[in-house]
């Protein structure tokens, strides 16, 4: 299988323009505006299924955003292989942090991809991901080199947490029958340093709104007297953690899976540079959890951030108003096994209960997810991790990460079956920031990876 | 001098259309995008001023917004009275709460205002109480009643800390020297409970920045290991005040004067209804400084207010963002003898000194004021009084007010006169809030007050 490398060679500059085209399509999943985005992205992602050699493609409507399906069955006795993806992205905002417009994708060379890297939200997570199978796919056709079935399920809510994947799962459960399940929407820790996710943190999302008075006051008339909604929301998540970085909320630790000194280090080989980590970030120091590293903070630990806030004035200048009401969003990052309903259960109890008199607290649960760990016995991961060595001429690490995928749990349970995280991304691809992108090395080690791991699953599995 | 109430009779549906006129334009002084509304709203005062009798009116220019001063000088042995007013207003978001637009002015019947309220921004504070004395003087000199010499001072930067008033009475001392100054830019108890504000808080205003990372993350990967700033934005605010409501700013009260029981018990008679209080704001309790009564921690004490914060992803649905900054605007209305320059910078070294490592704090002084009060036994006082008896039936209860203007202090100081502060506002006038409304009969009753003032002053003081 040497002619991968050499079809990538000849298809390079299609293989890109076509990730480019889909990268214009501003398939925002969180906004109802990007409605009709969102189908002619689906829409998109079927004609290429078709276009690579698929035998069947179809844009699947469901309760919520369409999921699209396609398949190649090349014999009912071989393997199959299920990629999971998703076509929609992040919102881009803040918009004025971008150095491109989000959704005209860019190649730029980079200090991190001298060879470049594609500009655009999307780019890594997880269009550029999904369509590295696409094009493998083409290319296993396209030379005879395809030795089991595949089926593609690419959705469109992973981003607003996959609400209605449920749905499709049970729907399509007969059709969507698999030996394992490929995704490509995680990292690898650099690109020398091959590595296969092997845990993702669960997940639980909420709003909360304070109200106080019933309308915006005076804050000269009327502060000091009554409760200011933005100063109770902030002492309210103020306490939520302690000094020493725990979170406060009774029984949240219940579950958390205590690692064994022996895992702990093990885990602390992995190759890690603090003082790289720091000026990456501009920062200081580092910040988290009393008795954990960075490493562990970020991915065996359970986290409480808060992703946005806002409440008053917040225009130029100043403005001396005493607020009715203050909101913020709220996630979560669980590790096994904790349980993201009961935990969004545990935190909406909690956060009622702190709520001082003067102020009302609404506290709506948005999405949430399981923690999901993979062991690396399994043929799957031995197939992968020869794939990675063909290509990287390493073996890949097996790594935690912090991310999420919520759904993963869901796969295992409902199509009983392991699920594989190849991902080619980089920590510095900023995904869900402004400025993504994705080094075009990454895409075409991508492109060349995937098919090894069909060879060596299909014999693996013999 | 009955014949006040007849004028105003006569002119009643032409004083309400010519203030609705200047409601019209949207005189935001807060947003560089009015800065030829300012300009328009400055010349029409100048215009309604001349109408009104002035001898002279001028838009006089600053380094900032334009000052329009007026004068009429009938005997310059005769006592001067100088009225203080603003054209500008507060910027009116959130518009989605207004139930008409803001600078569509209409006026409609409340429970309040049987006799209707004049809805638009800037209808109370101040372009309405600033009219009254503008019509006062059509009457007086159309009449013949004009009994000493009115000067004009009308700013417009009073939204946004008056600024370059400070250069503008330094420039103008000679032209603005005067007896007594007379402002309506504050409240009174209830329609049938006339007073007359003696005091006002004074005021510092910051804006803060807590920075963490140089772009923003994603909230999966690094959640947990690296300072969210809305995190400790939140816990640093929520350390600002404890458990009993203090503000924990070392030296902070140092200054506050405290006042005897005797004092304190004085205040109490003021009529006053804590489950009206309630009621009206639709909250269950009230909140504040233990120790301390709902008047009193709203005029006699000090208060730190978070005026508007904002950080991380705050549309639609969910984005799971670790935001690179963190935004907070935080005023803080100080009292006797607090200095505002001095509890700034008390605020920004502790501010500064909380900040835990991993982020960068940055504290921006907006603007402020020093608190002000006046004693009753003034020959402007006794004029006020005199005036609400004549026209109210009533003697006006002297009454500390919790909101500021800033200037105030500076007045006395610089043009070595009292300063009498005779508001016909009510609290339900959403002042600063979405649906500002100023009521008709309020509007007539201070336009029918105020020459009884200029008699009465000329009388007392001669």
């Amino acid at each position: 299988m040497n002619t991968i490398k050499d079809y990538i060679g000849e298809h390079k500059e299609r293989f890109l323009d076509e990730l480019k085209e889909l990268l214009k399509i501003p398939s925002i999943s969180a906004d109802p505006a990007y409605k009709s985005d969102m189908l002619k992205t689906a829409e998109a992602v079927k004609e290429r299924l078709m276009e690579a050699g698929c035998d069947l493609a179809e844009v699947c409507s469901t309760p919520g955003q369409p999921v699209v399906y396609g398949e190649k069955i090349i014999n009912k006795d071989l393997p199959t292989v299920l990629v999971y993806g998703h076509y929609d992205v992040q919102p881009p905002d803040p918009l004025d942090l971008w150095d491109s417009p989000p959704f005209e994708p860019v190649i730029k060379e980079t200090k991190i991809h001298p060879e470049g890297a594609i500009f655009a939200r999307g780019a890594c997570d997880d269009k550029g991901q999904m369509y590295m199978h696409v094009k493998a796919l083409e290319y296993m056709t396209k030379n005879d080199e395809l030795p089991c079935n595949v089926k593609f399920m690419i959705e469109g809510e992973e981003e607003v947490g996959s609400e209605h994947l449920d749905w499709f799962i049970k729907e399509y459960k007969d059709r969507l029958a698999n030996d394992v399940i490929l995704i490509s929407d995680t990292g690898m820790i650099a690109k020398d340093v091959p590595s296969i996710t092997t845990g993702l943190r669960g997940l639980s999302y909420v709003e909360v709104e304070v109200t106080g008075a019933n309308r915006d006051l005076h804050s000269g008339l009327y502060g000091g007297a009554v409760a200011n909604p933005l100063n109770v929301l902030s002492k309210m998540i103020g306490s939520l953690t302690d000094e020493n970085n725990h979170i406060t909320i009774p029984g949240f630790y219940d579950k958390v899976e205590q690692l064994s000194n022996e895992e702990r280090e093990k885990m602390a080989e992995a190759p890690f540079s603090l003082d790289e980590y720091r000026e990456k970030l501009d920062i200081d120091a580092v910040y988290g959890e009393e008795g954990y590293s960075t490493l562990e903070r970020g991915s065996i630990r359970p986290t409480l951030d808060v992703n946005g806030m806002w409440g008053g004035y917040i225009g130029e200048g100043a403005k001396t108003v005493l607020p009715s009401k203050a909101y913020a969003k709220i996630s979560m990052r669980l590790v096994p096994d904790q349980d993201w309903k009961e935990i969004t259960e545990l935190f909406k109890n909690h956060f009622e209960s702190i709520a001082p008199k003067g102020v009302r607290v609404k506290v709506k649960p948005h999405h949430g997810g399981f923690p999901y760990v993979t062991p690396i016995d399994t043929t799957g991961y031995q197939a992968a991790s020869k794939a990675y060595e063909a290509t990287f001429g390493k073996t890949p690490i097996p790594q935690r990460s912090g991310g999420s995928i919520p759904i993963v749990s869901l796969f295992e349970k409902e199509l009983e079956s392991k699920i594989i995280l190849m991902g080619f991304g980089l920590d510095t691809d900023a995904i869900h920031s402004p400025n993504e992108n994705f080094g075009v090395w990454n895409y075409f080690k991508g492109i060349e990876t995937i098919p090894w791991f069909y060879k060596y699953f299909t014999k693996l599995s013999e």
